[in-house]
C-alpha cells in the first residue's frame, strides 16, 4: 500500500488520480472499526480489498443480555473499480481508469489463509516402491519366485439406478494410494521382476472429446502418474504376456481379502482374457493395507493440509454459528470453507452436525436423520466434519455450546472429555497398546463423572463392569488415511474383543511410528445404553439417578483429533480450540491466530 | 425519528450535521424491510443500496425465543451514515454529484430471500392416485381384471467399494415420486382393487439407536408418507396374501423398462418368496413414466423453489465472479447458496463450471475434467448448475464474461443464443413439436451467425446440410422433474432420429400442458465437429474460415431455462438476468431485484 498517497483524501479528485475520492476515508473509517472492535472484542471479521477486489467488507458483532454475541450487521462498501468508475463519471470526468493497485486485507470473512498445496508425482512412486519391496521381501522369505504382476483395478462411473444421472466419480482406495489415478475405468500393474509401472487407460470414444472433454493421450497419463508406461485397457493380456519372461502362464497377484470394518471383500480385477494368467489371492491384500498403515512424508503433508483446511473450517463455523440455525448450515458452511478455500471435492464421510439430543446419535447426518434440526438456546453441538485433500482424508470433531457459553453441565460433560483426549495423546508413542488407551480414556471420563457427582463408587469396579461403554459405546480411534477408517488395523494374529465397547475398537495394535490414527473419545447419554445398565441389579448403584435425570436431553460430547505416531511420541495435526475459554472466545468473535495450526511436520 | 428532519437530504451535509443525504430513506426502506420480513418470516439479510457509493446490507438475522425478529437495523444505519458523511465531505463538494435515488434489494451477498417451503403430504397421494387411476383405466381398455398390486422396491444404502465408507443416500426416483420417502430399505406397493397403499419398512436391530438414531415407530412413516399402512418388509408376503381377495397366486406389477437416456433398465422388485406370486413386467413402467411427465401444482411448486434458490445462487455466483479465481469456486458458492438457503443437500446433477475453451465441453465438470481451471481475463464461463430440492430438480445454465463485460464477439455469439432461447419460449404452447423447437433454435443461431460474419451463404441450405449440429451438438431441452433427464420422451410409437443434432434430442414429442422442459440452446466452437465440416468439400463453404479462426478458443454460449408448459403457451420459471446489460450491471454491482422473480404458480 502507498501510504504517501493516501493524504490525497482532501484534494479533489482529478482524472488520473488512482483513486476514488473516499478511499482513503474507507481505509480509515475501516481501520477505526477494526481497531474499535477488536478492543471491544466486538468483530466477527473485517476486510477491507482495494483493488480489482475492491470490497470493504465488516461484520460487526454486538452481544445481547446475557453478552451472547449477535451479528448486528454487515457493512459492505462496494468499491469495485467499476461502481468506482461510474461514481467518477458522475462526479468528476469521464476518465477511462486503471483500477485502484493498493489491496489491503485485514482479514476477510469467509476467508482463508490457506491455498492446496501440489500433490508431489513422487508419493504414488514411493508408495509402488514401498509395496514392491515389501512383496518381494515376502516372497522370498516364503521361498517363491520374484515374479509376476500386481494387478489392481480402478473404479468405474456409477449412474443412479436406471438413469444417466452419474455420481461423482471417487477412485477405489487401494488403485489411489499405489497410482493416484483420479479418473475411472484404468487398470495398473507393477512388474514384480522388474518393478516397472504401468497403467491401462480406457479407450475413449471420438465422441468423448465433444461432451466430456479433450480425449489426453497416453504420455499425459504416464507424465501425471510418474509410471514406466501406458496402454489401453483393451492391451492388457497382451502388454502382461509380453513382459512376462518366465515359462508358463505369467502370475498375477490380485486384490482380495476382508475389510474389517464393512465385513466387506476387496473385488479382484478382472478383464477379458484372464484364463490366460495364473491367479493369486492371498498374498497382495494383507501386504497392501500392512503398507498403508505407515505413512511417508508426502502423505503427511496431504494428511496435513486437509486436517488445516478443515481446522480452520470448524473455526469458521464455530464463529458463525447462531441459535436458530439449521445443523444443515453448519455443514453447507463447512462444506463451503474447505471446497471454496481448500479445493476439496470431497469429504472423508457424511458430515456429522448433530445439536441438542442429536448428539448422542454416533453416526448422525445420514439421509434418515439429515442434520436438519433447528438448534435452540442452551444445546450443544456436536460437529465431526473434515474434509478430504487428494484422496487424503481428515476426521475432526468440535463439540461446544451453540450459543456460545458453557453451563456448568456442559463444562462438567466437556472437560472430562477434553481431559481424556489430553491425557491420551500424551500418553500415545510408540510401543503403547492402543487397548490401553481405549481403557485410559474410558478410566478418565468415568473419575471425571465421579467426581461431577454423576457417578458413585470405586472406578476400578465401574471399569470391570465395562460401565465406559454406556457413555463411550464406540471406539477410542482409528486409522486416518485415503479412507477415513484406514485398513490395517486387525493383521493377522490380531483379535477383536467381544467386551463392550472394546469390540468397536477398529484396531488393537501397539502404536508404531508414522501411523496416524484418530483420537475421539466421547461421553453421550443414550438411553438405550443408560436405561438397561442403571435398571441392571448389579451396576444400579453406580448411577446418580437424579443427577443423570438432568442429562436426559443433553446429548453427548465427542472431541477428536487426528494424531501421527512419532518416534518418541505423537503429534496433533488438527488445530482447533479446545479450551472452553478458547472456544468461548471465538464465538464471542475473538480470532483464532492460523499460525497456532501445528507445523505440517514431525 | 423526527421525520420532518429528512428532507434535508438534498442540502450538503454539515460538520455537525448528524445525517447524510440518503439516510431518511434509508432508514424508511430498513423499516419497510423488516416489516416484510417479519409479515413473510422469511428474511435473513436485507440490503440497502445508498447513494451510488455504498451499499449497506442489513442482517435482520435474530429472532428471539418467542420468534419474535429483533430489530437491528437502525444502531447499523447510524453507523453507516457516519461514515458517509464523512466521505461525502470530502466528495460531494467538488461534485456536479445529484444525490442519488436510494435503490432497496432483497437479495444480497451471501443472504437470502427465500426460505425453504414445506413439502405438502398429499403431493405423493396425489402422484399414487393418478397412476392407480391411469393403470386401471388401462387395464379396463384391454379387458384385464382390476386386481393385483403394483409393486415397487426402493433404493438401498451403498458403501464406497469393498470399505464402509456409506455414499449419501439418494432414493430411487420412481420410488420417490410415488412414497416419497427418503430412507432406504423400503417397498411400497398400491392395492389395484382397493387403492390402499403400503409401505413396508426395514425391520432395524436394537443397535440402531446407538449409532444412527431412535428407531421410528411403523406409525411414523404411516404419517410422514401419508400411506394406509405400513408394515416389516419380512411381512411382505404375508400382507400380500391377506390383502389379495381372489383366487389363485396374487398378481404384482413390477416395474421394469427402458431409460431412453442411460439406455438401462429399471430393476424390477425383488424379495424373499417372490415365487407366491404371478409377476408382470410389461404394464406398469410405461404407465407409470407417462404419468410423471405432467407434474401436478405440488410438484410444480418445488420444481418452482429449486429455480428459485438455483436461480438466486446463479446471481450471487456470478456477482462474486472475478478473474483469477477457480473454477471450482463457483461451484463451491454455488452449491453453498442453495443448502444454506434452501436446504438442497443434493444437486440436479453434476456442477458443469466451464471457462475459456471448456465451455464446449458440453459436459464438463466431471472427475476428469474437475471444474479446476484457474480462469483469466476475456474467459466466457458457462456455468450449468442445478440444485434439487425435496426429490425436484432444476436445470439452469448461464453464461457470461468473467470479467464482467462483453467482447463484440462475445456478444455476437451471446446474443445468437439469447434470441434463440426466446423465440423458442415464446412459440411454445401445446401442440408444437419439440423438433420444430430445436430447428427453430438452430436457424436463429445459424442467421446470427452469418449476419455476424461467421458463417457465408443460404441457411436453409446450412440447415439441411445439418450445420446447426455442428455448431449446437445437443439437444434443444429435456424433461425435468425428479430426474434431471425426467423419463417419457420416447413414449410407444416414437422414434430417435439418426440425424445430427436431432438424435441427441432427449424427446421428439408434441408439448402439451403441465410438461416442464428445460430450453437450452448452445453455439459452441468445438474442434472435434468444426475440423471436418470445414474441411468437407460440401460444406466448407458455409464458413468464414477466417472469422472462425478468431473463435478458436472461445468455448461456448448455453443459456438455459426450465419451462412450463401452460394451456396457452409456457412460463420460464428460471429468473436470472439474461440480457448483456442486465448481466453487465448486476456483475458491476447493480441490484438483481427478486420482486422479478417469476411467480411460482402457473
Amino acid at each position: 500500500m502507498k501510504k504517501k498517497n493516501m493524504g490525497g483524501r482532501r484534494r479533489p479528485p482529478t482524472g488520473d488520480d488512482q483513486r476514488w475520492p473516499g478511499y482513503a476515508t474507507g481505509i480509515r473509517v475501516c481501520k477505526r472499526l477494526v481497531s474499535h472492535a477488536t478492543t471491544h472484542r466486538r468483530t466477527n471479521t473485517v476486510s477491507v480489498f482495494l483493488g480489482d477486489l475492491s470490497l470493504i467488507n465488516v461484520c460487526l458483532l454486538t452481544y445481547d443480555k446475557d453478552e451472547r454475541p449477535i451479528e448486528l450487521s454487515v457493512v459492505l462498501l462496494k468499491l469495485a473499480a467499476k461502481m468506482d468508475n461510474v461514481m467518477y463519471k458522475n462526479a468528476v470526468c469521464k476518465s477511462e481508469r486503471t483500477p485502484v493497485e493498493t489491496k489491503e486485507a485485514i482479514s476477510m470473512a469467509s476467508s482463508s489463509s490457506l491455498s492446496p498445496p501440489k500433490v508431489p508425482k513422487e508419493l504414488y512412486f514411493i508408495n509402488r516402491e514401498k509395496v514392491l519391496n515389501s512383496l518381494r521381501q515376502h516372497l522370498t522369505e516364503t521361498s517363491r519366485p520374484l515374479h509376476g504382476f500386481v494387478l489392481l483395478q480402478g473404479g468405474e462411473e456409477q449412474t443412479r439406478y436406471c438413469t444417466d444421472h452419474l455420481e461423482l466419480f471417487r477412485q477405489e482406495s487401494y488403485f489411489a494410494y499405489l497410482f493416484g489415478v483420479r479418473e475411472p475405468g484404468f487398470y495398473g500393474t507393477i512388474d514384480i521382476a522388474t518393478g516397472k509401472s504401468i497403467l491401462f487407460a480406457p479407450r475413449l470414444p471420438p465422441d468423448y472429446a465433444v461432451w466430456l472433454g479433450k480425449i489426453k493421450p497416453l504420455s499425459y497419463f504416464q507424465e501425471k502418474y510418474m509410471v514406466n508406461m501406458v496402454y489401453y485397457t483393451d492391451e492388457i493380456v497382451g502388454v502382461l504376456q509380453g513382459h512376462y519372461k518366465e515359462p508358463g502362464k505369467p502370475l498375477l497377484f490380485l486384490l482380495h481379502g476382508l475389510n474389517t470394518d464393512s465385513n466387506n471383500f476387496s473385488k479382484p480385477a478382472q478383464f477379458e482374457g484372464m484364463e490366460k494368467f495364473e491367479t493369486e489371492l492371498n498374498t497382495l491384500h494383507p501386504i497392501l493395507s500392512e503398507c498403508r498403515v505407515f505413512k511417508s512424508d508426502h502423505e503427511l503433508a496431504l494428511i496435513q493440509f486437509a486436517n488445516d483446511i478443515s481446522s480452520e473450517a470448524h473455526v469458521e463455523v464455530m464463529k458463525k454459528t447462531r441459535v436458530g440455525m439449521k445443523e444443515y448450515q453448519m455443514e453447507s458452511m463447512f462444506l463451503h470453507h474447505t471446497y471454496m478455500y481448500g479445493g476439496c471435492r470431497h469429504c472423508s464421510y457424511t458430515c456429522i452436525c448433530a445439536t441438542g439430543e442429536n448428539s448422542a446419535v454416533l453416526h448422525y447426518g445420514h439421509v434418515a436423520a439429515p442434520n436438519d434440526r433447528t438448534f435452540e438456546d442452551g444445546d450443544m453441538a456436536l460437529l465431526d466434519m473434515g474434509a478430504e485433500y487428494q484422496f487424503y482424508g481428515s476426521d475432526i470433531t468440535c463439540s461446544f455450546p451453540v450459543n456460545g457459553k458453557f453451563t456448568s453441565d456442559q463444562s462438567l460433560i466437556y472437560n472430562a472429555v477434553l481431559k481424556a483426549h489430553n491425557a491420551v495423546i500424551n500418553a500415545m508413542k510408540p510401543g503403547v497398546c492402543w487397548v490401553d488407551m481405549h481403557k485410559l480414556a474410558e478410566k478418565i471420563i468415568l473419575e471425571s463423572l465421579k467426581k461431577g457427582g454423576v457417578m458413585v463408587g470405586n472406578v476400578d469396579e465401574m471399569m470391570a463392569a465395562r460401565l465406559g461403554a454406556v457413555f463411550m459405546p464406540h471406539g477410542l480411534g482409528h486409522f486416518l488415511g485415503i479412507d477415513t477408517h484406514d485398513p490395517g488395523g486387525y493383521p493377522k494374529g490380531t483379535e477383536r474383543s467381544k467386551e463392550p465397547g472394546l469390540k468397536s475398537l477398529r484396531t488393537v495394535r501397539e502404536l508404531q511410528e508414522r501411523m496416524v490414527i484418530t483420537v475421539e473419545p466421547g461421553c453421550y447419554f443414550i438411553d438405550a445404553l443408560l436405561v438397561p445398565a442403571m435398571e441392571n441389579e448389579s451396576t444400579s448403584k453406580f448411577f446418580n439417578h437424579e443427577v443423570i435425570g438432568r442429562f436426559k436431553d443433553f446429548g453427548g460430547v465427542r472431541i477428536e483429533s487426528d494424531v501421527l505416531v512419532t518416534a518418541n511420541g505423537s503429534k496433533n495435526m488438527t488445530s482447533v480450540p479446545r479450551e472452553i475459554s478458547d472456544i468461548e472466545a471465538i464465538m464471542a468473535g475473538a480470532p483464532w491466530p492460523s499460525n497456532k495450526t501445528a507445523p505440517s511436520n514431525s
